[in-house]
């Protein structure tokens, strides 16, 4: 049985609506424990009608909340008993319990995160998405958490990805580095040393990539600074957004009524595939524990995919995976 | 009548698919005067067929061809017959020709451009392209000039970005800064540094915006070092290129042929719409007078669309309003 702490405070939808997407996991999962932190009386109130198995599932009651005028980094200390401190702390302190969940604000996530569970090394932890391209699924490290990098940073981001992949079951992922231009020679100043750096590792590198290359070049692992990697991510989602408004208008002034059904059901589909954000969840990598961080907007099924995402990294051992790579 | 120079050699075209594109547009447009610089036998081979008015044009011959194995940023000492170095000095020495057009190598573009007709003041010279958002067209800058930049030159891109949009007709051009967030205090440590000079400039600064936002913002200048603009351009383009290839996807295996018409008739127009590469041209702010860079790949409508933006911008005296913006 593998436990993980599922932190159900701070997105925008209460524990109430989010807490049945953990009992769907574990519905699915016999192997799956969750601890379900946050307001126990709604947790109850989302649950109460659904069927499960009591023993595979607790709920640390935690009533303090994390509000806007909290300084993000530093809840740690301010708010100790919010469902985040707490299911931090539960998930630092026992050895049987293996990830950490949470939908709350990404700064006060990342900063307690690395407090409480501590980095692997003295590596900087980096956020990852995983997206899925036109070839295959790949991931993006690090998309958010450093805006400011070092070469060598970028080196142990690869690294990490590296070892987020082989989780999912890739072997000897191929790993890009995202630069102005697909030569060598392209790049920032850190860019260019980073390439330098990678091209000397272990790692299976194979050069730079351009933006236009990100849903199609086949990579299992594309690297950046945090900056540049959320700059990506969000133009992604922004383009698909904007092509799929275009697409509506269109088909609003242009079909019939037949037509347009036939043209939703060519698009409901593509819609939920480019939606990476309120669906899936980054992970943070380069602290001891894996911590999977949800999008505030999170519904049931956001849940329901940051559990299993949690309990695959925590079955396939990405902590060692990662100390591994590292040494 | 506005002479501009039109470069015909280094694209993946010959200059003989290529020209009827200059005579598209001074068939358009009596007040333009178009110069075409390549190799004459094929340029007229291009033409011969079509008609136009012989005062509106003229042919310079250069043999001299820019090749894989030049090093691009001294082509304009290592090739001085090339239809780039002869073009750019013709641009530089007569007062009556306004601007200038190449759809060559970019680093060869730029370096000769910035060496051959001088830089405006000592300011770094940026590239920026117009794209079509959803509430308007707005320009990036840089996106792809600069590499590395300091707070101080993205202050320099946001000027040079609003007299650009002043030149096509939008008064008091909207401003905003590409960061990982919208909230000032996001970004790297050079985008904070610049949210705070933009915020102190007299542009009409509206503060930053995250990727998600590039296409939806409704801001005119969009501001960003070269290294970021360029992965966002590249990253729209090739998430519309992803989006467009799973609908076609989908449409072959699930439409019938007449629906695969309705399909095709919602889609195709989209599909030019995001384009921008190869249909459009970046603009070189920041030289002496204007550089339009159109992208290797043309075709004889890129010609057409560069000859006009390059009009425009001598028309509407882009170097002047740089110059008066900057002071």
């Amino acid at each position: 049985m593998i436990k993980i702490v599922v932190d159900l405070m701070g997105a925008d939808n209460s524990p109430k609506i989010l807490a049945p997407g953990a009992i769907k996991a574990i519905n699915e999962n016999p192997n799956l424990y969750v601890i379900l932190c946050g307001k126990k009386d709604l947790i109850l109130e989302g649950i109460s009608n659904l069927e499960y198995n009591v023993n595979q599932i607790e709920i640390v009651d935690c009533q303090e909340e994390i509000t806007n005028y909290d300084v993000p980094t530093i809840v740690f200390k301010t708010k100790p008993n919010s469902s985040l401190v707490k299911g931090l702390k539960i998930c630092r302190d026992n050895d049987d319990v293996k990830a950490f969940t949470s939908c709350g604000s990404t700064g006060a996530v990342l900063a307690s995160s690395i407090f409480i569970l501590g980095k692997i090394s003295r590596i900087r932890p980096a956020l990852s998405s995983v997206l899925g391209g036109l070839k295959k699924d790949f991931c993006i490290v690090d998309c958010g958490a450093n805006s400011d990098c070092r070469a060598i940073q970028l080196l142990e981001f690869a690294q990490m990805g590296t070892a987020f992949m082989q989780t999912k079951g890739v072997n000897n992922p191929k790993v890009v580095l995202l630069s102005n231009g697909a030569e060598d020679q392209k790049g920032s100043e850190i860019i260019k040393n980073a390439h330098l750096l990678l091209k000397e590792s272990k790692l299976n590198f194979c050069g730079n990539i351009e933006g236009k290359d990100i849903l199609s070049s086949g990579a299992d692992v594309i690297v950046c600074d945090g900056f540049s990697g959320n700059v990506a991510l969000k133009t992604i989602e922004g383009t698909a957004n904007a092509i799929f408004k275009n697409i509506d208008d269109i088909a609003r002034k242009s079909l019939n009524k037949e037509n347009n059904e036939i043209y939703h059901k060519i698009i409901s589909d593509l819609k939920n595939r480019y939606d990476y954000n309120s669906l899936g969840g980054a992970v943070l990598l380069g602290v001891n524990k894996p911590v999977v961080k949800g999008h505030g907007a999170a519904v049931s099924e956001t849940i329901y995919n940051i559990c299993n995402l949690a309990y695959t990294l925590a079955y396939n051992d990405l902590t060692n995976k990662i100390k591994n790579i590292l040494n």
